[in-house]
């Protein structure tokens, strides 16, 4: 009875993931005070006094973001707090809290719900983190996973995606294009064992990717560090969907362009190595394969010293003006610019 | 390659949605201090100072809490801010801030997703909540839309779902069953639309349920008079399984029982007529029909004076000792059981 079926002027395909959040959300007008930072970064900030609150939340669906063939209903559990609390990390703070909302097909039993919480549950105790509600319903499609989470950083030392300024270093935690690997061995099984279901998947010896994309850690770890050397961001943001889309995200906000070098940026040998037997660039899946959760930031010149000794942390390059664009400089010493492939489900 | 399907011991249908929910977190620990109630009311509780932060999150799947047969976008949106923002008034609290995830299938055009932001920009607006924040992803099933709400509350003033003691007044806000009854209409319509699908729908004069059910509001109003006449309910819960479901919440909080009247329940004429045509008893479409979000509670016999005279509150019952059971007095008097067939979207 009602008419959802008008002809668009833009699509939805065209504009994208973050197109679309910013064509829907440039109207919207703040009414508390205490609202610092809506829309637009990687949690909203509101400000509680002494201290900075920082929610946030995402949604994992089934077929989008996970595929049952190969997911473990634990890792996937672990994997829906563990990308949420990235988020409060990447924002210099400390997640306390959890909400949950679950909505489940009849094709998933009780002792399946209990293995999603049960890595859910491990998560938080790892990260001393609260589970404290949430939603639990049916579903006529597949899983639906909605974590919310919350956390606080003191005001002094929240970092948002910018602005960085023009010769600010560029730094990674860990290294890149792991998750991807893990995502390639995964699906070369899932397709083997179509054709032959009475087969043993062949993954020994690719432990290390496939925990980087089965059970992905928030780096907490490396907030911790920079603490300790009394180091703070200019800019930082987690990686989920590729360090190519996400120094786009901080040359935005910063409306400045940035270097890297190719040969900088950390890659697992493992990873390296699965990339090449794909026949796929391990830089490429560094830059465009997504889901390492690392974080990326920016610091002063001034903090170098502090950091480049701090085995965790690579750095990958520096800020530049804009007018210099957004470029990688590769091992053969030539400038490519970097365009974003991330892992936008909207365009197509 | 995972094992998912192993035999359950107890299923998910038996449980229901509450016995899941007491199962899947009775051994959920807390980490952080500042953590005041977890799981198990309307909303979440946590220490942040001078007040208590409140938090809430619901799911709402296409198929399951909503039909697009009939249900226009743009109430779908203002609908899933408002009854998140009900669970924040059924603490006593002001809700401030709201998160949303939204997952679209490629059904849906740019336009219908902006309806549905439409709508809960005008919910936001009304209430003064800021849109801090949230997830845009795609959709393989249909339409996802997860919000979370937060809000504040003195701490002196926070109202959970009990306990209650013997004796202390039971009350409801505004009138129920209209919801149902609304939902009644759009059913036939949409029965009669499938078998003749030229006809003019034939609503007309059925506007306030179809409101209630299509756009209902949450109860600010309510905490704001309560406020005003220095009430401070000893438990309370927002209706949205129906009155039946909500009132067994308060007693197991509180551990008794409840005697409800049957002529005290407000219904609307509309409802009671809409429910008559259908051959319902509209006393059935109060108990247990759900998603009026009205609020429910309880208040000391001492605030008796204060409340009675309030239009938009109606004294419905009491609260009795446990062993007394929970109980309707109906009209001609006899004493029935009152038992839960609310909306329990994962029991058969």
């Amino acid at each position: 009875m009602t008419d959802n079926n008008k002809k668009p002027s833009h699509t939805i395909a065209e504009l994208g993931e973050f197109g679309l959040i910013d064509y829907l959300t440039k109207n919207l007008e703040h009414f508390q005070p205490n609202t610092v930072t809506g829309v637009g970064d990687d949690a909203a900030v509101i400000d509680i006094g002494d201290k900075y609150l920082l929610l946030t939340k995402d949604l994992l669906l089934e077929g989008i973001h996970f595929d049952m063939t190969y997911q473990p209903l634990r890792h996937l559990g672990y994997k829906a707090v563990a990308v949420n609390l990235s988020d409060i990390c990447a924002m210099n703070g400390t997640p306390t809290h959890i909400l949950v909302g679950i909505g489940i097909s009849n094709r998933y039993t009780l002792e399946a719900v209990e293995e999603i919480y049960e890595g859910m549950r491990l998560a938080c105790e790892k990260y001393k983190v609260d589970f404290v509600g949430g939603d639990t319903t049916s579903s006529v499609q597949g899983l639906v996973l909605s974590i919310t989470a919350i956390g606080t950083v003191k005001k002094d030392k929240v970092t948002y995606r910018g602005p960085a300024l023009p010769n600010e270093l560029i730094c990674v935690s860990g290294d890149l294009g792991g998750a991807y690997a893990g995502l390639l061995l995964l699906e070369r099984e899932k397709a083997e064992f179509k054709v032959n279901p009475d087969m043993q998947p062949d993954l020994q010896g690719n432990e290390y990717v496939l925990e980087r994309f089965l059970k992905p850690e928030p780096r907490q770890d490396i907030i911790r560090i920079l603490q300790d050397i009394h180091v703070k961001p200019t800019a930082m943001i987690d990686i989920s969907d590729g360090l190519a889309s996400e120094i786009k995200h901080i040359c935005k906000h910063s409306d400045l362009g940035c270097a890297l070098y190719e040969e900088k940026i950390p890659i697992d040998q493992q990873t390296y190595d699965i990339a090449r037997s794909f026949n796929i660039d391990p830089t490429t899946c560094a830059l465009n394969g997504g889901e390492d959760y690392e974080l990326l930031f920016t610091i002063r010149q001034n903090d170098y010293e502090k950091v480049k000794n701090i085995p965790e942390i690579s750095i990958i390059g520096h800020m530049t003006e804009k007018s210099a664009g957004i470029n990688l400089i590769t091992k053969s010493g030539s400038l490519v610019e970097i365009k974003a492939q991330g892992w936008d489900h909207l365009k197509k």
